[in-house]
């Protein structure tokens, strides 16, 4: 069996860590019968500089011919981040309707949480991944004068909504039957009791789901405080996109989280990157931990159907983090390379 | 010396705290030699449930006959947070141009952090209190089919952005010069790299203030990893909205942390509010931790001038949270009420 997968090392870290999750998956695929073949894509900032685009005009068109995308990170001083990530990463999710992005918030034995009692933290988060308050749309007007003001749009769509809470609600059917959702309905006045609406409207169709509502700013105070609570978490593009920081922070590292981009029906190509961005701070030193990396390649072998092979790639992390000999990377409180901490996993894979 | 105030208990347990606030003022009143003559204003979501409306007609006229606001919390099961919020606490913001809202984080001497290395934490959150994402602006398009799509509205002013930068970088000369910022400029197009632009152009004015830009999911994570770091955080209201609620409970309990809603000039009456909101969830048990509250207040008498009185109760705070055979209410591991925590910071004035 083949799977052809784009890669897409992009900016900073993302070009240490994106060779050490393919290394990983070559080697899986060989214990388990599938090869992987790579189409290696230098869409970056650095391509920008070049080009003056982030990929060129047919780059959706070329992903398109793929199984998978296995991204690094997007992003670096140089080129404006709304220019660099409009260019490549949010067209990707957009383009492909990848509109679940699911984050499993997990504390692994051998982790060293900053929480002093940490308790079980194993949920997911199911982000909002195609619309809400990520949007390049709105209006400046009185520009360049005392006056000026700034109209940003967020677009929440019926649609988009509901098939979101929907695929949360599947999920938490599979797990513990336990969804929390979170909004700012006490703020953002149209939108969020909009959201709230839908979801209590959704939640019918599940009865046997438990389910809470919190406003965004007292969920963050109960991720630091009571982590173990949560099971499936659902939320907007915005407020996802920092409850997963935040969650994967709680576990000790935002180093080692991983990420999948899914179109859930399969008409498209899903993508898979770690929810660390490109570290321009520590690129260049080969320090950054490369595990959310190859966790997001167990997340793609799983969509891809290669479910044993995942699960060989998560033992092997397993194994590694929860020996107290095993390499560390910086983050962790260690002084090993990234090659290093891929090596080790790819030891332990078996 | 006579302060009018004008008290808002409002909802759930702000009609628990606000009591022991008032008679903390009183005590060190009677000490420093001033007196507060209180207007009691039952606005809450029980007015609302009898009268039709959070706070009568001539409410803000009302309010503006008096030197300071003391606010408990607003909000409770049974109306929408949304109709609670902008019928009384978002409307006395926004009406008396209470544009900073003011939020020191701080682990204080005895405070239990979860976070295992937390090192000095003391910082003030600056946060946007009048526009920005805190909006009831937008439309409903195709309402009640599928193709059903929500615009939100946020908006940003020049003037409203840089009123608060000026603000922000005019506290850090105070401080340790070191000024930090959180937008997410990679994902709001247009907004947030304005917010961007404009504190980049702020800063030029202060050469000898230290500043980062931070993306707010990574500032999430960095406040969870490192909050020792920050020292004046600057963000638009949503944001700011949320690293305050983090930032408490970085520190171990969201109890404690006080907020000024702060027009600045002083043409109208600034406002002061613990926090936490109104807890439903623990409403009515008087387990409710009253030092937020107290704190508030002490921030009152700061902005009110009485400088020494408001030192005189964060001693007494500091006194009965170092001391550990001290009451505890239930946030902070402890059994004590409401009123046996109230008590005991009265006990420490002198
Ligand atoms: C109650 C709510 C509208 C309010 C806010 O979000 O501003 C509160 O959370 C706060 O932080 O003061
Ligand atoms: C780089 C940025 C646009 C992106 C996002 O906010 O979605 C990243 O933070 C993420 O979480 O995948």
């Amino acid at each position: 069996k083949l799977y052809k997968i784009a890669n897409i090392p992009g900016d900073g870290i993302g070009k240490e860590v994106l060779p050490e999750g393919v290394k990983v998956l070559d080697k899986v695929g060989g214990l388990y019968g599938f090869s992987l073949d790579y189409t290696d894509l230098p869409w970056s900032c650095e391509y920008y500089v070049q080009t003056g685009s982030m990929m060129p005009e047919n780059g959706i068109d070329i992903l398109s011919k793929h199984d998978a995308i296995f991204l690094g990170a997007v992003g670096f001083p140089g080129v404006p981040d709304h220019v660099s990530l409009w260019g490549l990463l949010l067209p990707i999710r957009r383009q492909f309707d990848q509109y679940v992005n699911l984050r499993p918030i997990k504390l692994m034995p051998g982790m060293n949480t900053p929480l002093a009692k940490p308790g079980k933290i194993d949920f997911l988060i199911v982000r909002e991944n195609t619309e809400g308050e990520y949007s390049d749309q709105g209006m400046i007007l009185a520009e360049g004068t005392d006056e000026e003001t700034v109209i940003q749009h967020s677009v929440f769509t019926r649609k988009g909504v509901d098939r979101l809470l929907k695929y949360g609600f599947e999920l938490a059917q599979t797990r513990e039957k336990k969804l929390d959702w979170a909004t700012k309905s006490n703020g953002i006045y149209i939108a969020m009791p909009y959201w709230d609406g839908r979801a209590a409207l959704m939640s019918k169709n599940y009865p046997d789901v438990a389910t809470a509502q919190y406003h965004i700013d007292i969920l963050s105070a109960h991720f630091v405080r009571d982590p173990a609570r949560f099971d499936v978490v659902v939320a907007s593009n915005l407020m996802g996109d920092i409850l997963s920081d935040l969650g994967a922070a709680c576990t000790g590292t935002i180093g080692v989280a991983p990420s999948a981009n899914l179109n859930p029906e399969g008409k498209f190509p899903s993508m898979f990157e770690p929810v660390h961005g490109s570290a321009p701070d520590i690129y260049g030193q080969n320090i950054a931990n490369p595990i959310g990396q190859i966790w997001s390649g167990a997340m793609m072998l799983e969509h891809l159907g290669e479910v044993e092979a995942a699960g060989a790639i998560m033992r092997a992390i397993e194994f590694v983090l929860s020996d107290e000999t095993a390499p560390r990377t910086a983050d962790m409180g260690g002084t090993a390379t990234t090659q290093e901490m891929g090596d080790e996993v790819m030891a332990r894979l078996s």
